[in-house]
């Protein structure tokens, strides 16, 4: 593995590495009190983490991944938001590479930015979310934590309701599990899925409570408030009401389904805080695998590297 | 001690036990040439700084105090800060448990916030201030001043000076100087001081010439000119003139009397410049004090944890 | 070598010393592929990062430099931006030095702030940009990236373009390359250019396309412009086509001469991305120089110090 641009592509050996070499993590940290985390495949390397758009949350699970392997992060938040995009992304990325570290981890608001970058630098990159396109990491740790919790994936039901249409997270979950063997529907407000949508070998639902009956997993997606310039529906009490789950719509679960979300939570929008609490909720489970399953792909892509 | 919430409560042995730890500290780092400070306790432990509200200082004096031990700091300053503060603060520290670090350092501008989230989250938290309720660490580290450039606090008289009803700074150390068996008393306009005040044990007076001439030690509170939207007093001369601490009013200083301050300064309003850097000043000293107090805090705390 | 506060009076003897550093640093760190950088003489350290004005790239440099000898860097960016600049800077500075770091690189608005600091504090100082005054390591990445590039400085000939008025670049450059016996001149519209100028021992052009033919290195400067409120020159397509090197101007380029820029590059306005990624260019060699410099001074000037 040299880079992680995207989860298109990637197949069920890849997946499958990287879910091995977590486990292995996983049950390192479990029985680890000493002082050192006993796999330092990182000493000595640098991991920039250049955010075009600020995510408190992703940056952190890199930073704590990269310091459990004992490298070091740079975070690297670029000034001159407001100069042009393009030259802005490919001129710092040419100046980080000149100081010669190890690998890039990059969040950028447009889709498409690290294929493009990956083309332009020789080190490796990891896409830690590209506008609409992709969210690799986050669909490897969401499958991840489906077959931790189910046993498997292949033949489950995987229901992602909500925003299709402006959602990295579904698009890349769309990817990896579809290529893992699940059955996926995808549901929200029309206005909000893509027309050719079942291109990608997707059901559609406009009926959450009828969709909800089949679904081994339920995958909610967050409204991207901030995005709501361009209202895309009436308001979100009515979001809330047609397309959230809470103690109402929770009652139409199947016996044994989970309910995951990638975070930060709407509480009251698309989830209540009561099921996002409760017992068929793995939503904690993501976040903690979400640092093993980056330990996993940072160790991976960096053993290899000659410095 | 298992968390730091508040200075209320904190009895004798527990803030001895603190002092004691931070002397030994201050003796290590004074004999300290190496290249790693002797006492590596917090090796392979990582401090989160959650900091809802800003503070580079404090900031500073916890991830000192964090590495000075051989442990990690993790910054972490939420990006959501319009959405509504309950629910963040508690989706935020849920997941940055999930994230399996060993301590949470937490500023909050809600009186409460850090004990609330104690009641939801297993890890140790250190309140770093919340709201215009508490301050414990700051409490801490100006009794050690005092205690430092007094040699006792039992029996000193203590004048605590401004904006009594506003600040955190003053509430925590009336509790651990109570404590410690000093005699308290609050000065500052009318409008700054809390109806009840004397509930707490101490004495008001609204007449600073006179209450400085019996005080063994004069503490300074910092005017939050950022919170003066709805102004308390006429105006920052105004205040200046009554309130302040300049070369006019420090003439009625006792002699071997101190001056302290909480920083950051705001010269010429409640202190002069000339004051604040004179021979009575131990303001530097609380500064190099507070990353030891800091370092006996994490120190005592992750002590016994098991990870 | 105390501290670093100006280009103007280093002696060659001086500039010499940190060039040789920064060549033994450079050999070592390419034939490195171990775990830890061989020369880790800032282990136990902590460098602490005073930035007043925003620079990702200048302080990710030395972020860089101070990890690969083995220090930390702590990064303290003043929240109060509003009050009175004096005031904090030194009240700011005072308390970090009573935290007890080793160094302190400073970056400020006003000329002469790291200079009136070095006689405030005890603590070794870098001036990483003042104002419109000096930006030393800069000058001195610049000048080691010219003699990596052309085997000496003696004697070649050193044209300078853009907006000299403004440039701590252009002035902390002039000193070192006349220092090291260079010829400079300087070249841009005449607002730009300060009266007196030809003071420093530099001649001035107002004809780029005739200054290029004899220049051995071309240093083009950026356009600042976030500080164009007070527009000095007509519009940006205008100052391009007169004071930009694109591949038309480029032509006149004597065989074997450098390009070179400070960086962030605004593309297709003081360069064209032609011209930034061609063979006669330099300016990523100054990024990769640039963190080996600030090593040299670090390594320096911390050697000598007592803890």
């Amino acid at each position: 593995m040299k880079s992680l641009i995207a989860a298109k592509g990637l197949s069920e050996n890849e997946i499958r590495l990287v879910f091995q070499k977590a486990t292995e993590f996983k049950k390192l940290w479990k029985g680890w009190r000493g002082t050192e985390f006993p796999h330092q495949s990182l000493k000595g390397k640098t991991v920039v983490n250049l955010f075009f758009e600020p995510s408190t949350r992703t940056l952190s699970s890199f930073e704590l991944a990269t310091r459990r392997l004992g490298g070091h992060s740079l975070n690297f938040s670029p000034e001159n938001s407001s100069t042009s995009k393009g030259e802005t992304l490919f001129d710092t990325a040419r100046n980080l590479q000149a100081m010669d570290p190890d690998l890039l981890v990059l969040r950028h608001a447009s889709a498409g930015a690290p294929y493009l970058l990956s083309k332009e630098i020789q080190i490796p990159i990891i896409n830690a979310g590209d506008g609409f396109h992709e969210h690799p990491t986050q669909a490897l740790l969401d499958a991840y934590t489906i077959e931790e919790a189910k046993g498997k994936i292949a033949g489950l039901h995987v229901l992602i309701v909500g925003d299709i249409a402006h959602s990295r997270v579904a698009r890349s979950n769309i990817y990896i599990l579809k290529t893992l063997g699940a059955k996926i529907t995808v549901c929200g407000p029309p206005s909000l899925i893509p027309p050719a949508i079942e291109k990608l070998g997707v059901q559609v639902s406009y009926d959450l409570k009828a969709a909800i009956k089949t679904a081994d997993i339920v995958m909610m997606l967050r409204i991207q408030l901030e995005r709501q310039h361009q209202v895309q529906f009436p308001s979100l009490g009515e979001y809330s009401k047609f397309w959230g789950l809470n103690s109402d719509t929770v009652q139409y679960l199947k016996e044994g389904a989970i309910i995951m979300h990638p975070g930060p939570l709407n509480e009251g929008v698309e989830i209540s805080q009561e099921v996002a609490s409760g017992p068929y909720s793995v939503i904690l489970n993501q976040v903690t695998n979400g640092v093993l399953i980056r330990m996993a792909l940072l160790d991976l892509i960096l053993k290899g590297t000659t410095k």
